[in-house]
């Protein structure tokens, strides 16, 4: 495991430095750039352009060379965590303020759309043509495209199903492909374009990423519940707060009685819900096997991940993606 | 004057129909697709697709040809002024509320959002490479990602300056050439692109389109004073009570009376500010000649934008270019 975290070191000083030329300090007005950068800076594990240089790699193409295709897909990553938190009404994420905190809301607004611009303007980056054809370039749009609009589409779910008392286990599933699963799947596809991948290849990246992004939306509601507050850089349970309606909520409100049922149902969507309330919900959810299920879930799709791998040959780069896979997982944070 | 509308008019229903296979009728979930489609279906001129269509004639394309480019361009445009709303907090546009008023803040940015995505899948359409080439495809990219990071920023200059008492006519200037212009010079340029312009003439066509956007601006700044208010479609006065550092309270603040100027400023950017108080300082723009002072300057640029056009064969295109002009001076709306 400690040469994935190495691996994942290097891409993200690449990935970064890159990100910086974009992003430039010299932007102006400043404090849009400055609010534009605040949540790269902040930290991060750049799972997705992770995704992007191995699967490059991995079809035989040359990892360096993925490293702007990578930006482009973290620039569409952090354009919408920037709007969900305002969405969300989240105020810290990795440990900082959100950027409509921190600033305001236009100034989030605005952030979010310049760096949602930054995406394509890194792809008709005139000195990019000595790396992607024409063509490549295209494909990656096509892809980022559909990742974006499937971001949308997932998110405006999401925030139906708050409103909604009850939410089916395959409507969750169908909202996470688009929110969370859709951007992992195209980040594999983007590697592959970059690397060559042929047609079958393509494929079954994307399936590959489809399901370690399932994997890690899944874990990632479980740590929303289980985590350490200081480690996962956003307070526990805002989730519930939120009345967000994730695989665990749901196991349990089907899995429960209607006394416990109720006392879900009263704390979820509270938005001043004390610690000690929170406290009481995350406890019955444990107790009624909910978490469980989730991580088994998780592991689930993590395996269904790494078995889309076995028709690639073996390699160091499919070695690293099998690890993080584990590490989606296994993280705490 | 009356064929520009007729053409305006042609023009409008052939991008806007297909701007409705784009932004369909069955996109799910429906709340946000009949969001992103509200503002397009309230009405507008559609002057930018206009641009796109005739600079593309102009130069020896065929016009049809230039529809899809076109679309991108009102598709960029719908979205700036969706989330403009939400920071500037207008609550009328075009006759009907604004998204975030009759929906809610996420729904308006998320609609704003897929507005943004959408662009780009215009472009990466599958169907559009018998239209256009990938050089062309990707030269609209780069032209729409330029405008969209400008408008960025100019938008975030303009909020910066309501902030501030003093403004220079030369920084307002250079916010509305970012926030308003630049889609003007880029839907100009994207026609010429669609048209086959050599560079001399795209140069040309930016400069037409800057100038006459530039025009466009001051007008639609004079025009949020003094039009009617039924016609105008959005509240008169807004910009005041926005704090908005127009090039009229520029020139108001700069030449007026301390007594004057305190009154001035004892209503800009009062959110609450009356009808009455906003009538008087109205008057009072006009009185100090900052109304006829700021129409003078947009026709100044109207005349400048037709010039460019000298250069080019005379023809239908260039006819209806000029007619272009004249109406943005010249409307009362």
């Amino acid at each position: 495991m400690n040469r994935i975290y190495l691996q994942m070191e290097e891409v993200k000083s690449k990935v970064d430095s890159f990100i910086r030329k974009v992003v430039d300090e010299k932007g102006r007005p400043e404090t849009l750039y400055k609010a534009a950068r605040h949540i790269i800076e902040a930290g991060g594990k750049r799972l997705r352009p992770y995704l992007v240089c191995k699967t490059c790699g991995l079809v035989g193409g040359v990892e360096e060379q993925a490293v702007p295709a990578a930006a482009t897909v973290e620039l569409l990553h952090t354009f919408t965590l920037i709007h969900d938190d305002i969405m969300d009404q989240d105020t810290v994420r990795r440990g900082v303020e959100t950027v409509h905190k921190k600033w305001n809301l236009p100034t989030a607004i605005i952030a979010g759309d310049l760096l949602f611009a930054k995406v394509f303007e890194v792809l008709g980056m005139v000195g990019l043509s000595d790396l992607y054809s024409c063509e490549v370039k295209l494909s990656i749009l096509q892809l980022l495209t559909e990742a974006a609009i499937l971001i949308c589409e997932g998110q405006a779910l999401d925030m139906e199903f708050e409103m909604l008392s009850e939410v089916s286990e395959s409507e969750y599933m169908e909202m996470i492909s688009r929110k969370t699963a859709a951007l992992f799947e195209v980040s594999a596809k983007v590697g592959g374009v970059v690397g060559g991948a042929s047609a079958d290849q393509l494929e079954r990246l994307g399936d590959f990423g489809r399901n370690a992004g399932l994997a890690f939306q899944i874990v990632d509601d479980v740590l929303g519940l289980t985590a350490d507050e200081e480690e996962l850089g956003k307070p526990i349970g805002s989730d519930i707060r939120e009345g967000k309606k994730t695989i665990i909520v749901i196991h349990a409100l089907r899995n429960s009685s209607e006394r416990e049922k109720a006392k879900i149902l009263e704390v979820l969507g509270d938005k001043k819900a004390s610690r000690h309330k929170i406290g009481e919900v995350i406890a019955l959810l444990k107790s009624l096997g909910s978490i469980e299920y989730a991580m088994n879930k998780a592991k689930d799709y993590a395996i269904k991940a790494k078995s889309t791998l076995q028709a690639f040959r073996d390699c160091r780069e499919k070695e690293d993606l099998l690890s993080l896979v584990d590490l989606i997982v296994l993280r705490r944070r």
